[in-house]
Formats: C-alpha cells, sequence, structure tokens
C-alpha cells in the first residue's frame, strides 16, 4: 500500500490497509472459498472441487486493475472476478465456483470481512487512546483545574476528571463498535437460496460459520440495517474523538498552556520557533468531522429497491471505506496524542486562581470510570 | 397541540406532542422534581422542602412564553424556569429548588425524558408496521412474484419473502431503539457534583431511579455518546422505513400494479380518476428522508468544548426534536400504509410470466422471520 | 405568532416569521391570485373570475388547521385549500380557481415567495451584521493583536483586519443569497401547460410577472437546482456567520479576554458573578450548525422522479423551512453580537507582548475591504 | 493513475486524475513558481532566483511518498515539500523559495488549482450530457408519452419536453460551476502579507494573474465561502444528474421498457439473458449520491478558527478530494448513458394508451430550451 500525499495526516492507522482494493479482493475470495466449503459440506458440489477452489483464492493469483476494468461492465467487481477465478480453477471444479450466490452476495459478504478487520484495527487504536485516557485520569485523579462553561472560566474541577469523562466516551463507543452485528449475506439472484435447492438454508448458515459471521434470519440485501448500524457507531466514535481532541487543542493554546503533545520533531513550526502545534490532535478533528458527512450518506443509501438497488447499494461501496479509514485515522491519531500528552500541573493550578478549591466528587467519578474501564 | 399547515402530512403519530414545548417543560419540571426527592432522600434537603417543590412543578402553573423569551438572555429555558419555579414555591423551600444542579443537567436529563416517550410512541407504531409485515408475510407465504433485480425483472420470489424481509428490518432496528441508554445526567456547575458535597454520587444514583433513567458512570455532560447512539439508531429505523415504503411506491406503479394502499377516501385525485396516489407510502418516505441530514447534525455536534459547549449543545435542541417527530411519522404512515396494503395476487402471478417458477427457500425464510418475531 | 420555549435561541429574526404557516397560507393565495390575472390578462378566464378570486385570496379567510388536516388525504395543503378558496369564491368564478395549475405548481411557487420574504429578512440582519463589522474594522484598523495560528500564538495581526476578513465573507455570501434564481413554477398536471391551451406560455410569463419572480424556460416542477442554489447559498452563509461567531467565542475565552459582548443583563451568570456568557455568538452558532445537515437533505432531495416525486418534493418542505429560519437566526444573533461586541485594546496589545510589531499591507487590505463594502 | 477494484464504476471521469496526488504535487509546485515569479516582477527577490525556482518546481523531481509521510510531522505535504525544493535549487536562490509564504498559502492556492482543473473535466463531460439531452429533446419534440406524478400514470407529455428539462437543469448546473469564484490565496503567517513589505499587495496580484485566478479583496485563508460556494455548485450538479440517471433507470424498467442503454457488452447478465441492466444511470447514481454528505462535511468545515484552523482546514482536503471525483464520475457516466440511450417510441406511445393526447405546449417548450442551450 503506497503512502499518498495526505494520507499519512488524514489516513494513519491500520484501517487503510483493512480497505484496500488488495484487502477488498481477498475478502472476496475468502467469501468464494467459504460458499465453496459450505456447498461441500451439504453434497452441493464434490470436496474436491471446494479444495480446488479454494486454492484458487489468493490474491495475487488475480489482477485488480483488469478486474476494476472490466467492473464497469457490469456495475461490480465481483462479477469479473468470478470470471477469473473460474479460469484459475479449470474444469470440472470451475462450475462449482459461486454456487447459488450473486455478485451481490460476495460483495456484501466481502464488506463485512473487510469491516471487521478495519474494526479490529481501529478497535486497537482506539481502546489505545481509552488506557491513555485512563493512565491520565489516574496520574491526575487529584489535579486541580479549572472548570470552563461556554467557554468561560467556572469552578474547579480536576484534569482527572476531565480524562475519565473522557475514557468512558472512548470505552463506550468501542463498546458500541464491538456490539455491531456482522453478518454473512447469501441469497443469489433474488435473495431465495434458489439455485441451492433444498440445501439453500443449511447452505448459509455453514456459509457463516466458515468465515465467523453471523447467520442472518433471511438474506439481508436489501435490508441495510446492519450498514446504518455499523455506521451509526462509527460515527458515533468519531464524535467522542473529536470531542477530546477539541478540548487538547483548546488547553494547548497559547494563553491556555495546560497541556502540549511531546512527540520530538513533531509540530514545531520553522518560523515560529516558540510554537508547538497539536499536530495529532489537529489531524484526528481532521479526520473525524469526515464521518457526519459520510453517516448520512451510508443512511440514505439504506433505501434500496426491490431484490436489489440500483445505485443506493454501489453507492455505500466508497462511503463505507472512507469512514472506516476516517474513524481509523481519527483513532490513531487520538491514541497518539493522548499517549504523548504532557500536563503542565502548575499552570493548571495557576489557572484555578485564588477561587477556593473545592472539586467535590471529582475524585469519587475518577475511581468510577476506572473501575468500569477495568472490568471491559 | 395545534395542527399545522404541514404536520398531517409530514407529523403524523404521537412522537411530535411527546417532544411539544407542553412536553420539555414538564419534562425539566419531573427532573426538578426528582432531584428534590434525591436530595431529599440523602438528607440534603428538608422531605417538606422536597414536597413543596415536587408539588408545584406542574407544567401548567408556568407560562411557556415568558420563560422562551427569557432564555434568550442566557441561551436556555431551564434557567428563568429555576426562576419561576421558585417563585412558585416560596421561601423557605424556594432556596432547595434546582439544588447542586446546572441548567445543563435540567435540559438533557430532560431531554432523556423527552425522548423516552417519544421513542415510545414511535416503537409503538414501528412495531404496528411490523405486525402488519408478519401478517404480508404469513398471508403471502406462498404468492409468487417477480424478483427485481437493478430494477429489471429476474427470478421469482414470492410476496411473503418481501414481507419478510421488511420485517425483520423492522423488527431488529425496534430492538437497537429499545437498547439506547437513555442515562440522567447530574453534574452542577463543571461536572464534579461539588455542590452537593459529600452525598453527590448519592444524590446521582437516587436521581436516576426516581426518573427510572440509566445511572452514569460519569456525569456525561459533555460525552455525548448517547446523543450520538440515538441519534444512529433513529437514522436506522427510518432506513428501514424507507426501503419499505420505496418498495411500495414502486410495486404501486401503474405499470406495476402490484399493490395498492386501500384507505378510502385517500389519494385520489379529482382531476384523475383513475389514479390511486400511495400517500402513506409517499409521506412516510417524506419524514425518513429528513433523517441522515439530522442524525449528521447531532454527530457533529458532539464535538463538545470543555465543561460545557459554546453553541454545539444548543445545537442538539432542534435537531433532536425534528429527528424523533420525523421517524415517528415516518413509523406511523409505514404502519398506516401496510396495514391498508392491498395485494393484487394475480397481477403478481402474471408479472411472473412463463418462467419456471422456483421460489427455492422462499417459504422457509418467512417461517424464520415469523418465528423470529414471534420470540422478540 | 407565539413564542416557544426554543425560539428566542434557536429561532431569531424575521425569517421564523416569513416562514410560518400564516405566510405559507397567504403565499399560496397569492399564487392563486396572480394565476387568476394572469388567465385574465390572456382572456383564459373573465376579468371578473379573477377579481372575484383575487378578493378572496386572503389568510384571514382560511382555516389553516382545517386545511392541513385534510392535507393528510392528499398529501400536500395546496388541493384543500383551493376547494376551500372556491368555495369563498362561489359560482360561476369558483370554476375558475387554480386554472390550468396542479398542486404542485402552488406549492412550489409558495415556497418561493416564503423564500424571498425569508431571505429579504435575513439579509436585513446579515448586512446588519456585515455594517458592524465594517464598523469594528474601521475603528480598529490599526489595533495590533496577536495572530494565531492552529490556536496558537503566531505573529501579529490586527482587529482591524480580522473584522476585515469578517466583513468580506459576509459580504460575499450576502450576493450569493441575493442572487439566488427564484422563478415562478406552472405547468399543470404533467408540466406541459396543457389546460391553458395555446395560451400556457403566454399565461406563465404573465404569472412570472405578477410575482416578481423569474420566468423559467421551461416548468421546473422536477428540476431543482433552483432549490439546491438556494440551498447551497443559505449553507455557505451559515458557514461564515458560524467563522465569525467561533472566533469571538475563541476572543471571549477567559484566558484571551479580547472582546466581549455587551448587552446588559444578558449572557450573566447567577452562580458565577464573574462570568459573562458570549450568549449571541454562542446562539449564532447553534443555528448555524444546522445548516449542514439540511443543506445535505435538500440536495438528496433533488432526485424527483419523472414527472413529480413521490416523497422528494414533500421532503423539502420541512428542511427548506427550516434552513430559511436557522439562517435567519444565525444572522439575527451575530448581527446583535457585532454591534454589541466590546474590544479590549489594551488586552490585544498586552496579548501581543514583546514581539516586535509588523503587521505588513493589515491596514492596506482593511482600506481594501472596507472600499468592496462601500462599493456594493 | 493505476485504476483500483472500484475506480471504473465510481470514479470515471477525467476528474479522478485532476485531484490525484500527482496533480496536487504539481499545482503545489505551480503555486511555487508564480510565487517566486510575483516576487521577482516587484522586485523582491532576483529575476534569475525566480528563474531558478520555476525551473525546479517540476512534480518529476519530487517523492510524493517521501513528502507524504513528512508531512506527518507538521500535518500538511506543504512544509516538507517546500524543504525539498529549497533543496533541488540550491543555494543562493533556495532562500528565496517560498518567500513571503505560508504552507496554507500553498495547499489553499493548490487546491484552487486542481478544482479549476478538475472542474474542466467534469464540464466537459457535463456538457456533454447536456448536448445528448439536447439531441434526445429534438429527436423526440413530438414524441408523446404518458406523464407520471407520484409514480402513477397521469396525463400525456412527451419524451422530448421530459429531455428539456434534463437539458436545463444540466445548463444551469454547468453555468452554475463556471460561475465559481476561484481565487489565489496569498497572505503568509497570519495572512497580513508582513512577510513581502511593502510589496505585499502587489505581489498578491501579480501571483494571482499568474495563475489565472482571481485576486481576493483580502486573503480568504480563514474565509471559506469560496470553498462552501464550490461545494454547493458540486452538489446542486450532483443533484441534476441524479434526478436524470434516476428518470432513466425507472423509464428502463421491464415494465415500463421506454428506453435502454444502447453499449454492446454492457449491462447484460450471465444468468439472465433477457436482462439489460442501465449500468451507466445507475453508476452515475452511486456517484451523486456521495454529494450531499460531502458537501455537509465542507460547509461544516467552514468554522476556521483564527488565522489558521486547527482541524477544519485539514478536513476540507479529502471531502472537496472526494467531491470532485464523484461529480465528474456522475457527470462521465451520465454523458455515457445519454450519448447511447435507445428510445422504444413505441413502448412510449403505446403506454399512453386510449387517452385522448393533449400535449400542450410541450413542443414549444422544448423548442425554449433549445433555443437557451444554443445561447449558452
Amino acid at each position: 500500500l503506497s503512502e499518498g500525499l495526505f494520507d499519512a495526516v488524514l489516513a494513519r492507522g491500520g484501517a487503510r490497509e483493512a480497505v484496500s482494493d488488495g484487502a477488498w479482493l481477498q475478502a472476496m475470495l475468502d467469501v468464494e472459498a467459504a460458499l465453496a466449503r459450505a456447498c461441500a459440506d451439504v453434497g452441493v458440489i464434490p470436496a474436491s472441487h471446494a479444495e480446488a477452489i479454494a486454492g484458487a483464492c489468493r490474491a495475487e493469483l488475480f489482477d485488480v486493475a483488469a478486474i476494476g476494468a472490466e467492473a464497469a461492465n457490469v456495475g461490480n467487481p465481483a462479477e469479473p472476478l468470478v470470471r477469473a477465478l473460474r479460469a484459475h480453477v479449470g474444469q470440472p471444479a470451475a462450475d462449482d465456483v459461486h454456487r447459488g450466490a450473486t455478485s451481490q452476495d460476495v460483495v456484501d459478504t466481502a464488506a463485512m470481512l473487510v469491516a471487521r478487520a478495519a474494526l479490529g484495527a481501529l478497535l486497537h487504536d482506539l481502546r489505545g487512546a481509552a488506557s491513555a485516557a485512563a493512565t491520565l485520569a489516574a496520574d491526575h485523579r487529584d489535579t486541580v483545574m479549572i472548570g470552563r462553561t461556554l467557554m468561560q472560566q467556572a469552578v474547579p474541577t480536576t484534569f482527572g476528571l476531565k480524562a475519565a469523562g473522557w475514557l468512558v466516551a472512548l470505552d463506550e463507543s468501542a463498546v458500541r463498535l464491538a456490539d455491531v452485528r456482522l453478518a454473512a449475506q447469501l441469497g443469489g439472484a433474488a435473495g431465495t437460496l434458489a439455485a441451492l435447492g433444498d440445501a439453500g438454508v443449511e447452505v448459509l448458515g455453514r456459509f457463516a460459520r466458515e468465515l465467523g459471521l453471523d447467520e442472518p434470519v433471511v438474506p439481508w440485501h436489501t435490508d441495510r440495517t446492519r450498514v446504518g448500524e455499523l455506521a451509526g457507531a462509527l460515527g458515533e466514535a468519531c464524535g467522542a474523538v473529536a470531542k477530546i481532541a477539541g478540548d487538547v487543542v483548546l488547553l494547548a493554546q497559547t494563553e491556555v498552556g495546560e497541556v502540549r503533545e511531546g512527540v520530538e520533531g513533531r509540530g514545531g513550526s520553522s518560523a515560529m520557533a516558540h510554537k508547538r502545534n497539536p499536530v495529532a490532535a489537529i489531524s484526528a478533528l481532521a479526520a473525524a468531522r469526515q464521518a457526519p458527512g459520510l453517516v448520512a450518506t451510508l443512511l440514505a443509501s439504506m433505501e434500496h429497491e426491490h431484490e436489489r438497488a440500483a445505485g443506493a447499494w454501489h453507492a455505500e461501496w466508497p462511503a463505507l471505506r472512507s469512514l472506516l479509514t476516517f474513524t481509523g485515522s481519527a483513532a490513531a491519531w487520538l491514541r497518539d496524542c493522548l499517549e504523548n500528552l504532557e500536563v503542565d500541573v502548575e499552570r493548571m493550578r495557576g489557572n484555578v486562581g485564588d477561587a477556593s478549591v473545592s472539586v467535590g466528587a471529582a475524585s469519587e467519578l475518577v475511581d468510577r470510570a476506572l473501575r468500569a474501564h477495568g472490568e471491559r
């Protein structure tokens, strides 16, 4: 995966690779392999054919550019891939490639596999950010700072409580992301499993188990609640990241100066030596703010016509890829930001001023957040 | 609640009333009453004061217009309401009104109460729509129709399976909506519970229980994952509704003619007597399509600064109200649509043509969907 | 127009009234009156009938609630209004009411009239805000302050140049809004003007002139580029407002303290006497941030099917109403904010610190902005 | 530019290349070259230095991946590019590279150049689509078909008038796109032009002329009305495309069968030989539907803080790139669709049925649209 001009800033973290063309290609092949095995398991195709098919389901055997170019003739890359796979497999097994499936089955199930891998990568960073927030909350459990409401200094709080609030938001959005239902899709031409004869429902179950995905009650080719749920959870996570990154940017203001990002060689300004820009927080914001619009695109695209949508289905592909990438980048940058955050305890104390300091139940609340974090 | 020019079309169902000014006012008063009781329970204020306060927390005692007008001076309606409530309560209990709380506590917790009521109303209609879909699925378990992919006739399916797909989508979005975490918010000026002394955390717990809301780990005044989650679930439900309503509109096309809405006196055209417009499906679409943009607004508004956001908090109010209203309207119209749907079985069979009819596992899948529906 | 609980904060300014039910009702009646006059002008109906019709086109004669309730039967309020208008007019002129038109003609043209009135109100405030910005730019042409990039103090600039940047943004978005093409819509049942016989195109032209709207090349019932253009221009204006209001909020931070809103009795905090919240800027932000999502709704709703959209048309109504209202509120609050902005010149100078002050061409640029403003 | 798995479907047309990394790199270099020349013109730097700098401003000399990787340290690719350019230029001219400018000047002005090139490509296809619509309108000026309102057959119209409506929408959105104000950005560290001494304003003017961009009244680094305007116009064009592509999909339905896409070897189905999927219209829809969400992202990102935004600026890059790409793809696919559209005149006539045919002023309106098209 080559690095582009903006990727290091906007597409940090492992999600970008998890949604790459190569990853998509392998995911579609994994779907074909799982389908062949499921069909063999129930006796729809010979086991030897399934073996031959699965053996050819390796991305390095295929030419992404050629498949991509041919996709224009049918409107999706699964159809040319199936043809190429058949050529690789050769007769007699070739006829059993893609048995009982339609292109959408391959693309939709592959999308779930791609999403699962991307979620794995981004949850790793989101949980890393949560751990860093937990450390900040614990370390600064009793660090007094001024609370600010409507951007005005109000009454004292602690930096521990602020970090505990970050922690809870990250923990809860991670739980939501981990809970998203990712299910296999298999239905054939019109979603009836007709081409698999009596074995259809059984193949569906085995197919899902092969891939480690949920088995849906019925094929979900035009029920996009799963995609909507995934989109919503990603948007929620980006919102949580944006709040925290925004706080860091505000606290790092020259006039506030209560935190700064402490990565050597980053964020300096050649022209203005005194500046230290919070690059990680800024980049996290840039990525997180892509989410609301992309979630809107995915929600608007839930309106699938009849048994296969004419446009709404295709519209999901770039939006989902982008949303996973940007959520991953937001999480990766936030993790970096929080892991390297330098807290100026003196400055915090100084900004409280002469106000008598009563931070109420702040420390008790920090302990609750840390306990809840530990129990996850 | 007076009916406006567009409300019968765009704001059908009970959610509109549940998010009305009157409902909001009462919700804020319920919050104050619960707070007073919680404070009394733990001995922060005298029980008699709590009684006096709770007794005055009736919306009919207050002037919405006056409170709304004064809200402009502080940027939220809770502050003038608290002053008015204090005046009603009189001394000595007046000083114990709003004890330990800040305006945001009142507005945020009231928003959760309002959302709960609106969700109740809209889930009623969403489940009604699901029941109607279940009836259609059962009645037409074996009604053959042509499947359509990319808007072209493809291979046969059954209307039962189509309705079963609708059913599963409605059921699953209803589950998601019912699972949304609605929690009480109480934190005081900067979210530390400082004004409640040692009793803060205990008051928070009792306050939440009084209202039947979840107790959060820490105050969530600037952690808007709950709002994001609610928004995502509403958007998902609207997407499910839009898919179904869209299918009805397409099936009702003159050239397809497989379904029509059968409500006497609705959808006719004075100029064109032969027309029967699917008004319910159309109105459901009009409402459902408001959701993606409103969800985007709520997700973008998750970026709350420090201990109280300067704008992002306030931005939630109209977007959440609209989103609840439109989701409610979409659900109510869809329910009406499906409960009155006339299915032309002959036409469906006719559109399949001479194609040999194999509908695969369709009936088996219908049974699975009905079984899953029954188990909810 | 009664004041609701949130209206004073979120729906300030004249746009709210301009898009009210009463205004919509009158606009639809103005359309019917203009249509009757245009028809009479070309001899399609008798002049006396046009007079009778126009005479009855007064909102106070009609019951909004009744019309709104009946709208549910057909999916729009124009049809019941036409029936009510016919009843008021009586025979023989009743049959000439709504001659050659369809409901969409009435709603679409009324939407343009409503938009024009709302734009008038909001442009008044937007230009007022621009004037206030111009005054600030002139008054502080040479007031040195620190420039801030990525929220870090950078090199000096002037408050005059900052205000000049605000001014140019406001001026240019006002120009764009004033340039939006608002055209009459008249096409009849399928947009062919068929019901007007040979006179159709001539009636269209006279109808447009009657209302002071552009005459379209062809009926635009399903060409929503006008709505898209209006939406985009409103979104752009809200973005300009948000940037400025955001700057005010940031400059008003306790730690920066370079500006504050100087309205007596507003923004104070009973609990914290030292606070002065920038309520106007905050409220402007809350309104402006509704725009991106609403613009997305309107752009997504441009996809009108065939000769009248089944849902996309109806979806425009609430989104356009809200977008006009919020843009108006954002403009009104920003105007209030800038007209009452207190600038702390000493504090600005102090925040520049010891840095040698070179503000480059700042004053020259201020002069350019003021000159361009004067020439508009 | 290598072809990816989804690009042929989702990123057709010339805009994709115009916004590629290579194009961005060259655009940033063009900015540096123009700046050097402008500085030399007014005597700020020696002409020989400008020549040396301009001579090195060729993309092939630079390593995109290396510059992209270093961008992570500062948050944008301009800073490492300037360093690499200085190394290429060598002393003594190296010190005059990037004279008086800041990274944002380079990125913002390059964005305008990239946008101009992408607009050129997409307007080519949009106008091509308009020409095809004009041909359809002329050829079918008197082809009678049934008008459809709310997806029900209504009264007759002509296919010529339908195509004329498409034509006007395409023409008007093309005009709007062509009118978008693209201006040079130059302001230096805080937008004051301070580093250019007295020559600042003059350099700004020459810089703009060198690049063929508008000269702004004042630097627009944090006035994003231009970006908002561009976004709105792109969204409007996508809406126009979506309406037309949607009509094609609906008319191509098996049950309607009035048009089909006539490209050999495209849209066929191996499994279902009778199908001919409207791949071009579907792909146009898939691309066009990305626009509303992306426009929302760009509008929400107009809120730039102070003299350089911490995140909102960076957030524009991917959203603008995507929006240009998708608008280009939508235009290219629509052009292909309309240029190859086969119209079944018999079927259209047949669908009108026995209804007496009066198409009113339809032909007159077609002529108006063609005339207006010819005059552009």
